[in-house]
């Protein structure tokens, strides 16, 4: 997710601000713990299987296939002063630091060469040209270096961290008068993971042993330094992804070391009012994105903290943190109409309400969905630190909330939730109220498979949306519901050759991209991961 | 200078060859005698002096020229995000490591940073499109770095060594949610020479004064681990141009030790046969190029080391590399006719004849002129270490060669030097047979005369014969000649606004380019230097 709107958010706390940082003791302590916290990598040396040719392919994803060809003997002994250019296939992805050898074939080399490397997640990545460039976001995130080799023999290395399945090395420049050949290409892969998860049930059929498998892949490429959104883009700590992580990880890798660190790290960045930012940055020093204020990333650290603790018993941790999670609760207190509403229209102009890529999404319905969810979780988390006593209002508010969602946002009638002003009929909107339980369980199911019916039903933009989409038809017991999605959805992913699990991923538009250019999407993307989590945590739900 | 021609020689050694590596019992302590000369840097800082704007200027050298624009100051502190291109000016020309810092302006820097570096030793060279590239030289010689630069702030250096005054820096690609501006941008310039030369006496006019500068400039900026021909391209040793340079040293900076470990590197790098070979490398470890048998060059290998005795008396040395010099003889008599004429068709057929960048050029007059000046030198330098007796034949080589000569290239009618079957009239020939001494004073003088009354003899095609020419008119008398052609050749380039003199100049075509690209000429080029020789050697020739 690459959310780079910057939002200048005046809030005027005038009932529950706080004068002066409310955390002015903790930071320096949060942050060390952060530090302290620093994963060590494990460190895989990988080389390609074999060189591939890019064909043209309707049927393949976004138009083009990888179609092998030669072996890594026979293009590590050709000239590549003859065949100039070269797609390598690793047979995974990789995320890593890249470096080549270059060896003579015949002559000196008395003339530098230069070379062009484009790294790909996909296929159509290097098949599609970068420039003229259009995309929204900055073009420096497409992997394309180019290199000058002053002297050969020569093993040149990449300085930036690469994340890629297939490589293109393009001749560039070079001397008539010698010849040479690449003679390896290796890749320092690198993961904080180091653990291998417990195998599957022995019942889970090969397509949910598949989804599960690249899940996992994408998990483990996005653990780096912090749960990272995309090892490609945009390589950074996200709340939502970071919740979403964390969650597969409890059941799977178990690097809670992981997850402690980022929580930490959050809390020691956090606004000066106390309330969390959406996102942060480790380098050069660790500091929070400036007003990146993102309201459903701020309630989603509670959700997060809960789980971890949950997973964990780590209640030094849970009671250090703590006051962080109580603190966002005033954001719900402060935009709280006294019809027990959220003020939405307000809410939306401070800060940013994401929820989904999706053009044109009315956010109403689900941002009174989550704050009433965000209640109900920190509210169990208190319940677990015995800290209730603190949260005192809390279930009138909720009950308060959710009379009022029911009142204003579901129709009993057509069974459905209806966001805003236009009425507007979407999943989030359906996903939210039933994740948030204001709706009944039966609603819920109505709500959830009435939606399905709606033909004009805003969808998930993307995989993070699916995400709840699929907690709340479990939660709503719709089971098979449930695995369809999926199987449908990620298990889509897998039959187009997905070796992780993508950003950005509609079924009905294979280009689609938020940032107006395909290859610039992340196509290992955290928050895409959660089928891990799903199938290791209702088993009964994904069995045959 | 780069001859990349690749020229197999098959020279059989009936009479004078050896069996095998006559230097077998010395290379290894010669190459030793190399690596422990290398020199220490004499590093310096260098930042730039303002930005400029390259302006289309019909009158400026190939037509553009660089107009100051902003101080520094205002550069760094301004953003970049908005700029988006600079070219700065360093004020001179410099070779070294280039380094430039990114300060933040606003916000985090969330996404890469793309830039395009190009470096140019003179304007036109970063107005000038490189791609779609056609010139025959490596496309990867042109100073063009791509960087990605992951945070901000960063101080990001180039790897490659640059040699340039001008650097355009590009915004290829960077996020809108953050902006930032080039804080500093600085070169470590590094060369070989750390003294002063003399200052030039008292009556040298200001034209002479500011050639002699350039010339200096060049000479600095070549001299590195060895004398390189030029440090953009093709940044190493030749022997042609270590003789200039080597010349040019002994009147100025006086690095002797530079002269000699050359001298042992080529010895310790020539070829089986104990021939010497024109270029070698540095990297990855001492090499020559393979097959670059280069005939002119083997020769003016013993009149560098002739020059390197006289200026420092190490007979040590001299005694040491003696046996390369008199091998380099065996040439001469390998080809030499019954007639007393070198056979130039075999030569030119199995060795690479080089004496000038001109088209069309006959090389027979020069051969047979560089062949008798090289007996000379040669015996010179063997009554210098008290070795005539080794060259007992020389003396009558040299009468029958230059009776050859005479009667074979000469016409005492029209006074001119005419070479090869259709009777070339070229200033190389008048040239050569002049340095010979084949031609008496008197004939030289006219020689020189005539050929530039001829209109359509060969001019001299670059710097290098143009030295050459100067050192037969100095050698003819012809005093005020060689004066007048350093004051309108190398002040031509010095009035064009030269901070170094060029590799190649012809007055009538700027774009002139060996390469069929002319930003890929070297503009800082050792054999264009010797201005510095002359006029500190011959004072008498340039006062006013």
């Amino acid at each position: 997710m690459a959310r780079h709107f910057i939002i200048f958010v005046l809030i005027i706390f005038s009932i529950n601000g706080y004068a002066q940082d409310p955390y002015r003791a903790n930071r320096a302590q949060w942050l060390a713990q952060a530090q302290q916290l620093t994963p060590k990598f494990n460190e895989t040396l990988k080389r390609p299987v074999n060189t591939v040719v890019l064909v043209k392919d309707a049927g393949a994803f976004q138009g083009w296939k990888a179609q092998p060809t030669d072996s890594l003997t026979a293009f590590y002994s050709g000239s590549f002063q003859k065949k100039k250019q070269v797609v390598l296939d690793f047979g995974e992805h990789i995320t890593g630091y890249v470096s080549f050898s270059l060896k003579l074939l015949r002559g000196s080399s008395d003339a530098p060469t230069r070379f062009k490397l484009t790294f790909g997640e996909v296929p159509a990545e290097l098949a599609t040209p970068f420039d003229p460039y259009k995309g929204g976001l900055s073009r420096a995130w497409l992997q394309d270096e180019v290199v000058t080799v002053m002297d050969i023999p020569e093993t040149v290395s990449i300085a930036r961290r690469l994340s890629f399945r297939y490589v293109k090395i393009e001749l560039m420049g070079s001397s008539q008068y010698f010849d040479f050949a690449v003679s390896d290409i290796q890749c320092k892969a690198v993961s904080s993971v180091s653990t291998k998860p417990a195998p599957l049930q022995a019942s889970a059929a090969s397509d949910i042993r598949a989804i599960d498998s690249v899940g996992l892949t994408t998990l483990k490429e996005c653990m780096q330094t912090v749960y990272e959104d995309g090892p490609k883009r945009d390589r950074r700590l996200w709340i939502g992804d970071l919740y979403l992580e964390s969650l597969a990880n409890s059941y799977s890798f178990k690097n809670f070391d992981l997850t402690k660190r980022c929580l930490y790290l959050l809390a020691g960045l956090s606004g000066e009012k106390g309330f969390l930012i959406g996102t942060v940055f480790e380098k050069p020093e660790p500091h929070p994105q400036e007003n990146q204020y993102l309201m459903d990333y701020a309630f989603l650290y509670n959700a997060a903290l809960k789980e971890y603790l949950a997973a964990t018993n780590d209640t030094e941790t849970a009671n250090d943190l703590w006051p962080v999670a109580k603190r966002q609760l005033d954001i719900i207190r402060n935009y709280l109409l006294p019809t027990g509403m959220m003020d939405y229209p307000r809410a939306n102009k401070e800060w940013w309400l994401f929820f989904d890529w999706k053009d044109g999404l009315d956010r109403e319905a689900a941002l009174q969905g989550i704050a009433i969810y965000t209640l109900k979780q920190t509210y169990d988390l208190a319940k677990a630190l015995h800290k209730e006593g603190e949260l005192n209002d809390v279930p009138a508010l909720i009950k308060k909330m959710s009379t009022a969602a029911r009142k204003n946002l579901y129709d009993a009638k057509t069974g459905l939730v209806y966001s805003g002003s236009s009425k507007q009929v979407s999943y989030a909107s359906q996903i939210w109220l039933t994740l948030s339980g204001a709706l009944s369980k039966k609603e819920s199911q109505q709500a959830l498979l009435n939606v399905a019916k709606q033909k004009d039903a805003l969808y998930p933009g993307g995989p993070y949306l699916y995400h709840y989409y699929v907690q709340a038809l479990i939660s709503a017991g719709l089971n098979a519901e449930a695995k369809a999605t999926v199987t449908n959805y990620w298990g889509g992913m897998v039959k187009k050759g997905a070796d992780t699990f993508w950003e950005v991923y509609d079924p009905k538009n294979e280009y689609l991209s938020p940032y107006g250019f395909f290859p610039v999407n992340s196509y290992c993307h955290a928050w895409s991961c959660t089928p891990v989590y799903f199938i290791r945590k209702y088993p009964e739900v994904f069995q045959e």
